[in-house]
């Protein structure tokens, strides 16, 4: 794999378009082993950047959805009764060991304080997985890396990652795309009419400025990009956005008319 | 399946009487392959609105009520013991995605947190399930789709769905139907004498505008089909109210004499 | 089963002496094939009312009493490990809905509510229960039935019956019988002497009309009809009244005095 | 079993002097079939009253000591591996029922809810136990007798028996005997020497007047008899009362003190 | 075993230095059949106490450290899978009762209090232990016997003995011993330097007479012990008692720094 | 291994600088036989610390990362199915005593109570493992050593180590090293840019001095570390430090950009 060096990124299979330093960093943090903390609102294009890098690096990508029941075994791998024998089934952390692939923790901060220092031995000089049920230590190719992704807008007092996990990883902060490329992203990604796709970036600035009046959380690139296709499939660009914006963000009456009243001002 | 299209829509087997444009948002959502979270209070007809639709598009429809309890594996499915045997049993989603059904989880905000995750990768542009267990990653075919319902009304602290799953859907509306539908849905669909049926509905209009008193959910037009059905069955109308609305409606003594008193006033 | 029809209704085998209408709103939510809430204090006689309709209708019984940890599987069935095979065994509901029985929940509030949920189907129009494990769909034949009783008086902000799930039966209100009913229940169904059933009656009433004073829950027929038993064995009048009415009633020494006090003055 | 008489009771081989009328009572709800619940606190002879008993109605005792994970499992039966087939067990609660005996749940008030709950049919006029894993339904022998006990002292807003639980059972108040019952038990259940006793029932009777001062149980019979004991081994009367009586009372130092300088005042 | 006789103690194998009649106390405790209850702070010597009785008494002793996950099982037994035999396993307390052994419950009030609820039968008149999985009843030989420790100063609203635990034993009181025991301790049973040993008893009696001031609990003897010992491993007397004592007794700067000074004031 | 004794340490193949008497400190401890608690921030080095001790005393080392649900029997051993023969498998402590190995309990305070308690008997004159299941008890070999290290940041009302447990230890203070001992960590042991590191040490300065500002923990030696690893990756001296750095430390935007600030301060 290539050292890191700010170029200009060609959109590939995986599209994606970079808004700061973010592929070199990912790139670096790769080279110099250490572990990537992505963070992040929903919906900004965390888990596609992740599948760009995957590809760029040239890496199997294994991505784990996290939950409050997620457990070491689960990651690990455990004993399980095939016909009658018990055989021994890899996790896909350790899946991912095995073959030197990129172990995607897809947003960690669900997962319980247990299961995330699991990973503390492969987080630091180590890089070691010790399977104590197989009575086996791996050691983690040069190429393995874990990225995790949060969210810390969910940041809570009972959830939180505690300071032993943040500080053995590099940070890469993500925000919502400045409107240029957003506007990109909604045309050569997803093939959204220019004009329509235009109307919706001015939308959702106007709903992120809003921001503090009850909305739990901003518009979504991933949300424009689902009134764009509800609009491609038939749908009146108000339709489309009421059903993909508005109906999602609130269950609030009154924010949600807000939001409609925001839709017919800017949805001409 | 055809492109949706705004249209006349005839009441089919399982009847349903449209009072927006929620078939044509469900239909585009459909060929847009983008999942649908339906909103709206208890007993406003989404289930059959659900089993109309799969009527419509001609898919299969696997239904899935949600609580605190379903776990991942009660979706994707499990190794059961049979004879001495140990088998693998797809759960109703893993069914639903090989088959390209409808699947449908009702009341999904019952659900555990970390259930609702295990259907992220199913949401966005992935639309693919990995099978832990089997070592197996399922894509949905074209037909599949995940629809959710969920009463915002029950929204709490502790139960709410998290903005990271609601993003991935669009949401259609649902609210009490106009006097003149709900006529159509009691007169038509289940055969409730017109007369009774036009005072039921006028008792509901004024129970729906009490709201704030203390009632935690408003009459529901199931409530007014199951008097419907009593008075049927030959108890006075009176009597079927009281016992399919007054009743079940609060536990208060003094609002239930408030519901009976105002069911004195509109059934004559 | 006949239509229902408001008539004398003779005591037979299990005795009991309705009220209001009950026994013919019972009737008519039977043949309409509407689940059934039975509402009202403990020892009223609500167990007593659903078995005295099964005989009417005359058909099997199946009463579960419900508890915070019955489970879903406990409601419709498992497999069991027997010798070395594993049978299923159907569950009380899943026999109820084969042998065309009413099933009986008693005390429904005390049951988690993903268990309850589970009934939902049963409960509109689809009245089917899907079985996971079996991969079977059983309809409910026409004479099976849903009764579920609770006691509004427990009711509390952790546990109480959801609104989904309230407004998918019709309820009929229990309440304390009024004063010659409740002769008739002590002197013909359990055989009481008149004179001391007359002077249990009137202490009763004394003691419901105090109600507010830190009862939990007021003296029910069933406690007068142990003190008459206790008298009819030979205790005095006035132990009888103590053991079976002041001592269960309440722990706190100045209420049990208060109880004492008014059983001097009410039995002579 | 002979009828309930108001006569003097003779000390049999276990012990027990009565001090109301609770064998007549407890004998009376017997032959009316009615579940006793013993209310009062610990150490005051409720257990050594059910062995009396017991013995008197010539029955056989089944104890269980209640805990909040005693299931209903546990009381009913289960099936166990034995060598390698499965026997059902039958637990303590269904040997009772099969050889008509007492069983008598100690501290009642310790078992869950829902443990609770499983006793009910048993308690009223079915007096039956239906055993789901069996398919079987035993009625219970006219011997059969269901005993309670609970001590009010402890009962708090979580743990505390339900109304419908106690209204299903007659209730027999204990509390601290009078001094001339309680230096008979002494001397004659315990062989303690009369001078030393009545030094301990004085002491106990100046303990137990303080009750509200910071001390969870006031100085019980039991207490009493164990300093008899120690007393008996040779240890001085002083360090008996303080091992036995003071010790265990409290952990407060300053209620410690206060307790020995009691026990100095009162044994000379 | 001997009659309990108030005498002078020679140090046996199990080192121990008497304070006060605890050992006539246990010994008579033995002779009556009483379980006993050892209350005081941690490092004071409960533990050795107990293995120093057992074997002036020439009974074999075993220890059940308690915690929150000791089930009644844990104490009694369990069937286990050996081979492809179950084969049924004592638990300690069982083992003890065969053996006639003294059992001890180290931090009894660290377990669960279902769990302490299994003694009680062990702990009144009828010494007796059911074992419902063996369907088998074990009466206590006379020299079987219990004990049980806790530290009063854990005590909290979540985690107290109950009272009716408290009462079934005598308890015997520990606190610091006096200045010159616990230099015979330090000196006679762990060869500690007397000067050194002398200057640690004095500081550790200043610690204790702070007492309050945040520290949860003052320095035992078992933290002087450990000092002595690095000191003789060649570190400085300072340094020893700076990670015996100050390091392992506060997390907090201020209150660790005091101790520090304290600790330069002492040793010279 | 030899005798403790206060001299220049050299740097051996597991890097190490001391900063105090940690080094005799442990040595003497372990002379001793006496268990050792570290305690300190998050990334000052007690892992690494260990690890240098187990190579200067030739001893294996096992690590054991603690979590909330890390059991007794994932320490001690357990049964394991394998094939269909069940074998008792070893846990890490049961291997570190058999084989006189450092048994290493990492962020002890994250584990359960009880899991800790199992731990006392192997902490005190005892040093004795009772193996329960296999009916077995080891003693420690003179060799054996327990290492509990925790961070008395983390230290909750919910999650501290017991009183009875910090007194069987001694304690080792860890603080963050001064400037000319992680200077020398970061060239000699990281080969970092002699420059960027004297920056980046000043910038830590900087930012632990601030402390009480909203960060959970200051900038620890580890962070240092990665930034110089991304610096030398090709990454700019100043987004080095903010990924690092500033970004993992705060998801506070105010906060975040004051973090920045500083380096923009301190990196030239």
């Amino acid at each position: 794999m290539s050292a890191p060096q700010r170029l200009h990124v060609p959109v590939k299979s995986v599209g994606y378009v970079p808004v700061q330093n973010e592929v070199e960093l990912f790139s670096a943090a790769h080279a110099a082993a250490l572990p990537v903390l992505l963070k992040g609102p929903t919906g900004v294009g965390k888990t596609r950047f992740v599948e760009h890098m995957a590809e760029r690096l040239d890496l199997p990508l294994i991505t784990v959805p996290c939950h409050e029941d997620l457990t070491a075994a689960d990651l690990v791998g455990r004993y399980l009764l095939q016909g009658n024998q018990t055989v021994w089934v890899d996790g896909p952390l350790t899946r991912a060991m095995r073959t030197g692939a990129i172990c995607y923790l897809d947003e960690v901060v669900e997962a319980r304080a247990d299961t995330i220092v699991v990973l503390h031995p492969l987080m630091d000089h180590r890089r070691e997985l010790h399977i104590e049920r197989l009575g086996e230590s791996l050691r983690a190719p040069a190429s393995f890396m874990l990225v995790l992704s949060y969210n810390p807008g969910y940041q809570s007092l009972m959830k939180d990652l505690k300071a032993s996990t943040r500080q053995r990883m590099i940070a890469i902060d993500f925000a919502f795309p400045p409107a240029h490329v957003e506007l990109e992203v909604l045309t050569s990604l997803y093939a959204i009419d220019r004009s329509y796709a235009e109307q919706l970036i001015r939308l959702a600035g106007a709903i992120r400025r809003l921001d503090d009046e009850g909305l739990s959380e901003a518009a979504s690139t991933r949300a424009l990009v689902s009134a764009g296709k509800l609009h491609r499939g038939g749908m009146s660009g108000r339709d489309s956005a009421v059903a993909a914006i508005a109906s999602p963000l609130s269950d609030d009456e009154e924010v949600r008319r807000g939001l409609v009243e925001l839709i017919d001002t800017y949805l001409t």
